[in-house]
């Protein structure tokens, strides 16, 4: 309820044409509507420009598929960490839904919602190695869901530094840029000494005994040593796409 | 150097206007002109819209003051945790400079350097109790001189809701907004929730024995159930202050 | 033992009504009847209001069964992280026990033992994801078998606040709150905030990487900023319940 | 803002006794007097039962002694982990203030406002060693101050088990029973096989090398074998006494 | 060799009875008789009163019970940690083979070789829940064929208080105590308390999430606030039966 | 109270030499009494063959001679972690008191109680470096005091095997050894594969960074391969003294 | 490209000989030529003497046979953590591959390429126990196709000192020695005494429960007493092969 | 002791040149001999090129110059982490003693003893930043004294590319690479990738909070994505140089 809703209910109370019993029911939801639109969360897809998405690990391939099929009849749907037999259940009810086999997603897009996507900034996903590349797709898929146009720099770890330093102006052409890398983590302190646009980095779980499950990487990337950059949780594909769609949609 | 520089270059050169021995030793350097202006570090404020900034911490009051002066030389600077006694001795040598105590920032800025700030968008550094102010102020006062519009909403923890739902028109505003908190770390889910903006998080060392020097808030940032939501190091202000800095001049 | 069947043996003995022998026997376990009844396992439902607790966890399904069933012999046995096949074992025995799925909890109540339940007062457990639900449902449905009026509120995690608010009577109506909540851990604080009655936190191992396996939701917890918060170990629904009922039968 | 105070509201626009502009005004703070009387932070002593406690450490002297007077001026005012000096200091503007050493409590209580205390029912604040009491004090000395009855009894930890044993008809007449304990933190679990009442653990930072300032004994508690053990931060005396009051006074 | 036997040879040597080839030869592995008999481990048994023990975990059932037969040609031979398979695997080559369930341990005892146990002392090994049996049964098991007089108190956790204390005179009576506890791993501080004789604790990874997998109950009991306790690796009930041996047969 | 006490208590009661209340009030202590002599801690130094240790740190230097100085009244007095002005003040209270600088350690011994010592069988404390002094003294003159034949060696770190094989006559005489190291904690392992008696292992706090306060050498001293050694907690030289002595007393 | 190819290159240009734009074309590709011919990892083994190494583990046994066989193509291929059934899959394309069971390393060696060996100084590789052997033997399998002479002594783990000593002369031929333990990680500081070349030292993850995973020795090694030890990861065999091989082929 | 040595003590015995009591006593010393000359620590310096090394840290000025002057009478001597203190007191007793003030190093060298160095080959010390520089001299500072030609490259941070690429000669052309660097420890992996010598990587304890204490660079490092990089300690510049030293010497 925006403040010209407010005077305007008060209005017709004072006028009448309401009862103190209806304006009273209205206002008891005066709270959620202040806080915004936030509270139908149907809508959440209109504000922010992407729908819902459903982590599917944890849950039965049943269960998963359920929710992503009750969710795609009002909007798009997206599935994270889905398997592929959480897709075939899926695609009995929706014969349109898309597997991406790499990013773990399964897709019901509705067509007809889908905004014009701004093809003249980009965000960039970089990953260090071929077992990273896993989140990286889980980031690149879901960010292009979420209306971005998406490029991508694969393999490209600090131990072959050429391999970086041939893609220099595909980085600094990027609006932002998100990192992906296990083991030792080195990549975004490299890519934040390169490009003046923030970047997200995405330690991941892959590596030797002492990555000890990912915490190797992110602590090397939350003490970066480049300024610029910002970590999200271990493999969360997700997450970087959520912040780099918002940032890449200012 | 630029392409056009080195097709410039290899035609002066064919036309026998330099030698090849000039050539040679012009064309040396090329790797880091490739790399771009990064070269040229005295170049990055032109470049990345902020000075460079001196983390005072763990140098002695003289080397940090001689440090500062020395950058000073050539345009703005600033140093972060700097002791009223370094910014003591600065003034001795830059009667201009100036200390931000609670911020524990010293700055000399030069005037005439100064571009215009754009008001029409504004980060907002928001903070969730008082213990947390320090951080916050770094933050704040850093990302002023990076030549950003600045807002602030301290003192909104969520253990007293009803202060930062009383924000959220300033929140909702905000082009990014970065998130202090000790203890729990919880304001930034919650802030996270409220605004469709990119959020960065600052875990502080605030907290009593659990807390552990801040692993606490760190680990609960990174876990934030709500999307947009990226961390920085604990107590890292500078650090916030350089992202955001680097979203909201996208 | 109490202080008056002390005197009376003493007395018997006196008067010759038993022997000297006969008294130092009955003596000998004195300690324990000091302690209390506590001696007397089987009396353990009766003083405290809730039967003994079987964790299947760990325990063959045939071992889990055994034990239940021997201890459904005398009372109400219930028996948590117990699979359906537990659940099946048990039923060959006892056709008249329960299996609630989502909690995994199997029960052998005993009608006859069931004491009258204070409707007037509830304890009000609180979830903050669909995949905590496995542990709030452990919590609630022990503290019903405990004796206790319970309510639930589910999904009203903090990056959605309106959810939350919108139970804001619910909660307030509450003796005392269970918050179960995984990730972020974050839920405790909102809702300490928001009551004056006890809040028993549970952290659950349900989370991206460097949730680790709970660690963050715990830490998060135990630093509440929200004063009246006690904290449970992860997972813990059990354990929620026998506080969340202890404080509840005061 | 209670719901006839809504209506009584709408009922005085109706009427004409008040413009819309003055309901709009009003109503625009309904969010938070809809959250309760939560809103005005002054009056949380009445409501929650004891006054706000500024937690002294990591400010100045000065600092500390500042908020403790502004605050005092309205009511009640507690300061925690207070050095003696914040004492001094408080004590030059209020003469009254009182200072409990052990606890490092510094308290400025105003008579008129203490309400009777129920005698019949309090808070057993259970000490493992000697160096546990300043936790055990800032419990016990606060919870006082919040308007219950506490008993303690200090040195009883599990090495010496006849010296708790010896409490028993002390512990089972508690209503609530808060544990402090560092090293091994085995106390909880012993008492909270004693009694029926729920049991608040404290672990303390007191200890040899591998009690790694209180995690050793933090731990031992969260997984403490006795049913209805809760867990507060580490010398978290106060978030004991809060919670124990909140139970207390159920 | 002994100094005696050293200069026998010597003697030999001089006398003409050896040649100087022969005394090189049996010199060369004198640095492995300097350092003991340790030399040749096939004595290990006769000088340490117990037999190699095969650790079959991370082997294959094959590889662990081809390892346990070939020990068994020459003597005692025990297998911890062994699979009912293995023990079939075993059983094959030796149908003397003994399986002890509960403990997983493989035993070839042969017969001839069993000295004659000291009754007159015991090694008494405690269990403070059910979950800690495997652990406890293998500490029993292993020292019984290491040559001690074993008796066990399961089930005693310190929860129950009155479980332990009925049997305080089992416990004076031991020559020294081994404590198995998860969860809390409180049990050792109590013991410790009411014994005045060695206690080795060891750590079970019994426990909900805190518990950490035996981090919990270590940490307790490195921490234990009664003195005379020493903590072996979590679940080791083998190298617990190993130091109670040693100090029983002092 | 004995037994026997019992009966005759009883006798004492059917004769109607003492009243029923009179038995009763003695019968009411009974519990501590069966827990044995332990009630009257006074009597410990008798039991147990060792005084009671104060531990100062975390005392001020005039509680902890405070502390020392009323022990001294009734048997032998010690306090570990003693500073130097501790010891001045008790010996201005106690001329007899005696300081040991290296182990940090007050004694008021009284000589009428001192019991002759077992000459023929000794505690060895074994000391990887310099640095491991403080605690191995602690160690050995604590356990002096507990009325032990204490023999010592030290810099025998692994470091350079020489130093340690050439006291292995000494090794191997001892009845148990303490082995005290820092930094990687490697000497236990060697000297349990050395000795076939029960070694205690005491990690110091000593070395680099990534000793972590201890935690890497008490991490390598569990994890030790040669089978009979135990572990204390970091730094504890008492601890260790403490159960060295009850090994050494069997 | 080397400094006398690019003057060579601007000579051309200079005469005539290329135009302006093909030397703009050459120079392009500057920046990774001038970091040397790292550019085209075809070459990696022809300059470092080591083929690529696949790392298996994380990829289908499908994957790992196909990225090996691609790399074989062109030269030695090597796959570590390679299991039987990539093996099978690899042999069919390529008859020629070779599988280390023990090591788990596949190789696909391609003989004309092979270089010889200077047998005069070796590799030692050293492993404590039998369950450290998978991982000291990928580092000699490894290391031996990188072109060293490799020696192994193997089951020497300290507590067993003597069986160490029997091979000095072995440790003290070496060039470098590789030491691979687990459990207490003992090791590395007893080899590190004993001998004067770089020791380089590989933690395994064997071990009971505080091994952690490999955690205890791999700090037991960073805090090494002994100098002249440095550590690579957890299990890394490869890492403890490619820096010896460094080192060797100085 | 040699194996011809022995064949000829054993010789003279036989023929009677010496006793047998001669002979044994001989003997009883061989397994130090054949330990080689480790024994006389004395001959360390000859044997390993660099002489003692005093740690400092921990003790007091007074006992550090102590211990080095009495080192510095039989040869070089050297104190790491030595105050300025400390050398001042050394200097009253060794007017040739150095202090080296940015790596806290005290020599005291003997000039006569002053090997010739090996110029044609140098160890290369690279720091990522101005806090790295005490650990990063350390390591240079002891390695010159150990014998070596030493370089140094600071300041090279991966966060500015270009000034590590600016020395890409000077790193390919050491023998070894010692890389020093605190926060993210991203540097060895960079070097690692840029050079086919090996890399000794030191963490440091510089940092923002998450670095805790140099566990993060500690981990980067291991987990390093370049071959050919192994770890020493945390701040252990010392370690670097004697593993560096010792490669290099080869």
């Amino acid at each position: 309820m925006r403040p010209d809703n407010l005077a305007n209910l008060l209005t017709r109370l004072r006028d009448g044409e309401i009862s103190v019993e209806e304006a009273t029911d209205a206002l008891k939801t005066l709270p959620f509507e202040t806080l915004g639109d936030a509270t139908i969360d149907r809508h959440r897809e209109l504000r922010q420009g992407f729908p819902e998405v459903v982590y599917c690990e944890g849950k039965t391939d049943e269960q998963a598929a359920d929710v992503i099929c009750k969710l795609a009849e009002e909007g798009d749907a997206l599935g994270s960490r889905a398997s592929r037999r959480t897709f075939d259940i899926v695609r009995e009810t929706r014969p349109d839904a898309v597997y991406h086999a790499r990013a773990r997603v399964v897709a019901v897009p509705c067509k007809e919602r889908t905004r014009p996507i701004d093809e003249s900034k980009y965000i960039l996903v970089v990953a260090a190695g071929a077992s990273d590349l896993p989140v990286a797709e889980e980031a690149a898929v879901i960010a292009r869901y979420m209306g971005n146009r998406v490029e991508t720099a694969y393999d490209v770890g600090v131990a072959g530094l050429h391999r970086l330093l041939s893609r220099v102006e595909l980085l600094r052409g990027a609006n932002v840029v998100v990192v992906v890398a296990g083991m030792d983590g080195a990549l975004p302190s490299v890519v934040g000494g390169l490009v003046e646009r923030p970047v997200v980095a995405v330690p991941t779980s892959v590596g030797y005994g002492a990555a000890f499950g990912g915490l190797a990487p992110l602590l090397t990337m939350l003490n970066s040593c480049a300024p610029g950059v910002a970590v999200v949780n271990i493999d969360n594909g997700f997450g970087a796409a959520a912040i780099a769609s918002r940032i890449n949609h200012l």
